[in-house]
């Protein structure tokens, strides 16, 4: 397992990491997450991602619990605020709900702070200079180690430096977008004017495609799959147009590499998230110990993307 | 309800909120308050106003009493520091008053924080300076999530901005002002230039003017009204000039629209206060059940008042 | 009793206010202490001055065990900080020093906060950054409310407000200088140019000149007295060159007009140091309740010191 | 012993004082490590220096149970944070290495905060931006007093105190490098520039050149000592070539003349490194009771340091 750091700055992030949307508190139990994140840490992995909005605030609470057991400075935890109930000040960017979302984190995680803390996303109903201030003043008080951002435009992170910039505040150190074979336009285009400029880090989520990139859906949706039990998701999946015959087509070839290599469909696509040197850690969402077994090993398909293979799955992609 | 914005600001306020003057503490006993409270939350509302002057501190302890059955993040409190009593320094916006004023109150109130602080009044004993700095220091330590002011003049509310910028403070987000059909001047003139300018929001008081506009004196001042009881009330009044023949004329014509609209004079008053888009919130202060049932249903009221309405009124107040 | 603010500030302190130095911990006992106390708020006082340095710490005991029977907002409490002990980081205005100071005069005075720290001397061995920026954060953390100086230079003082506006740091807000009848030179002249620049507040010690103007030394050093007692006191008057026949004959003369005025010569030399709009507070040294009971009555003596007394005075002290 | 100030900064700190590196936690049992503290402390020592680093943390433990026999403002206690530990966020300078290495040594040390705190080296892979806000926030919140760096060089302190400066940060005021008679470098030229321009202060480490300065590696390395256990140090001393025939025959010279000066050639390094003006401490590393005994005199034989003989030692050094 390689350690990367987040963008220019001091943190160090496994380049895999553990997620925990819909899985901790829904598809896992307290024993399996235990023995999951075992796993994780045995494989060197030392970052794992929440939000308050996961599993409503379950999800946390089920990380904090198994987290415990380890010592605080060998993890690196992050979670995110946005969503944190139905009342009119229980979700966005206000000072209120930033300040409030956090301190109910902290407690469900039983933690005196986050490594990481994210804007879950971008409030255009709050100036950004309130936003700033708050996340600045997380940070000075020791709420978090750092902030950053998920799902923010290119602009909305200029306009983040430069408000940080002119009220001496701390700025956002990291960003988390999806980021994967088949939705690389923000992360490859979007962006690329700002990582040096701001030293900007990413981890990314989704390598997967919600499981597109499994290969599982090509011959339509097995029972069990999230597909077939979310149908939010279905309907999601729909209107991006990626549940498409092109799209099948190009995953069908992209099984062959995947073959030709000695890996599977999953692994090929996260490793070739992990060849993007602007990505910190590649978030998994696992939730079966045997998915967690597979998953990992894309860190030694990443040595087998050669140049040539690299341009290959791109032609395929293109 | 609708909940609004305060001013630019995240926090967002249902359009009618719960003040505490004379009422707690005073008019209301403790199972009333709680009641007047359940009510007001299940009809919507959020926001409940009070301060350290109200029957000496009482007030705050009888919300704080109240309120402490609700989720700290469902509600939206706020208070404001100006009279805590006789001493010296009991009283203005001194550092040591602002800061021991708001230990108090957070005492009283049984909270660690309230949402919005509130400079009750302009000091020009206290240089702005050290205002703005006391403000920003409670902010920044999080006793308080955001700071406003309580009738100050436009030109104050520019040098407490000016300052603001010049120290690297927070600013003042939200203006609380006496607002009604009879007392326009301030919000509507006054205040015209600085609401974009710096993204002002207004919680306003005294939308029925103390009771003038419930009608009731039209036909002199009935036993047990608060006229009746409050001398300082009554002179207060006449000195404004507000309680004359020609406002009598005007309330009788208001009456009328009342009646066309289905409505009482009160409802109609506070509506028309509601469809001023740079109110956030106004303030009901009620002492009876029944009154607030009768003007929780403002709201409704607000959609008949149409641009042909608003403009009839319009004409009756000129 | 008038109330008085500390320079253009918010503070609010009594004309007359209760020193510590040599008193607390050497002449009054616990029990004449409490006595003492209890007449001077009955008078109307409400600020008390000490220092780490009186009595080793002892008079910072006992004044915090008479008070604590107060209202804390009621009283305004003030200590300087520079002489702590015999070590090497012991004395003067380090970082270390004035922190370390001030965490134990707070635990010595059983209190959270003082309302006025002062850096009791000039330290030209400690940079004004240094200085500036460690009372600032006294001040931002709650450990005290307003920070001061005691004999600083003019030049010192204007170096100290640059430097804060440099930083961004909160500003000394009042000067602790000896005053009298005999030594009004920094007051007066040296001072001048900065009390409307930086709206400097004036606490001023030593009204009677350590007893001179009290007449007792006239006709030679009294048993008991405290000349009679301290050497070095009697060796710094003499270095002083006020001990001298030319100061006697303007005793001499100044005791007449007090007998015109039906006053005391003690009387009447405190009741000038008030007429001084620059003066905040005078500090009273008092060892004796008699004592206590005739000065008091200065702040009457002060309503007979008309412009022709002043003139009168004026002359013979030229 | 004489006190000297740390730069132009106020703190105070002996000339000689007592390192932890090696010995607490290794060569000292707890018993002797008092001993030895005391005899310090009797001699006029009042700083004590530490790092996370040494003996994993046992230094510190050891050295915080020993000195909490003592008033906590009579000694200055430093430790330094780079080596925490072999995770990936447990060396260097991040903000979470920073903060979560400053928090633990303080919990080893049972003290709220130390007086210095060192960055135990630059690190190239840190923003200093990062670096500066961290060790500012760590002073401001009362963590350390003061902070300093260790072995950096002067281009890395010149963009330390200009980010200080751009960010109105508190910047550094201490460097620790090595310095003795055989390694000058850094210390005399490169430094040269800055000592004025930030008021930097040095405290120094290895006055003795890890015993070669005591001579006792003239004739071949005996048993028992540093150089005989620590195969890395042999190995570090090969490698700056100082373990040679050249240096062998300066050592000669040097100790004739510490014969002629009636003192050891301990003694003569010791205070060879006081008579440099910037040097505020040198930093003694003992083991056993006779090397202190023997060591602590070099404060008199400085006074033995004439400029002549001063010249002599310059001209065998050159």
């Amino acid at each position: 397992m390689e350690y990367r750091k987040v963008g220019k700055w001091g943190l160090k992030i496994s380049e895999l990491s553990i997620g925990s949307w819909i899985t901790f508190g829904n598809q896992l139990d307290l024993e399996t997450s235990k023995a999951l994140i075992k796993a994780a840490v045995n494989n060197g992995i030392n970052f794992f991602d929440t939000a308050e909005a996961y599993a409503n605030g379950i999800a946390e609470s089920m990380l904090g619990e198994v987290l415990k057991a380890y010592r605080r400075s060998d993890i690196v935890v992050s979670t995110k605020i946005f969503w944190g109930g139905n009342g009119p000040n229980d979700r966005g960017l206000s000072r209120k709900h930033l300040l409030e979302g956090t301190w109910a984190s902290l407690k469900r995680l039983q933690m005196d702070y986050v490594d990481l803390i994210y804007c879950h996303r971008p409030d255009p109903e709050v100036p950004m200079e309130e936003v700033v201030l708050t996340m600045d003043q997380i940070v000075r008080n020791g709420l978090a180690l750092y902030w950053g951002t998920s799902e923010w435009s290119a602009e909305e992170l200029e306009r983040a430096h430069q408000t940080a910039k002119q009220l001496n505040c701390i700025p956002p150190v990291v960003e988390q977008p999806q980021y994967n074979m088949l939705v690389r336009e923000r992360v490859e285009k979007e962006y690329a004017p700002i990582y040096e400029k701001y030293g900007m880090g990413l981890t990314t989520f989704s390598p997967l495609a919600s499981g597109l990139l499994t290969g599982k859906y090509i011959k339509g949706i097995p029972e069990n799959s999230r597909l077939a039990r979310y149908e939010w998701l279905r309907k999601r999946f729909e209107e991006t147009g990626l549940f498409s015959q092109a799209t099948f087509e190009k995953l069908e070839k992209l099984q062959k590499i995947s073959l030709q290599l000695g890996c599977t469909l999953s692994q090929l696509a996260i490793a070739w998230c992990l060849k993007n040197p602007h990505v910190s850690s590649v978030i998994l969402g696992v939730s079966k110990m045997e998915q967690f077994e597979e998953n990992i090993k894309a860190v030694e398909v990443k040595e087998k993307l050669t140049d040539d293979v690299m341009a290959e799955i791109e032609k395929i992609l293109a």
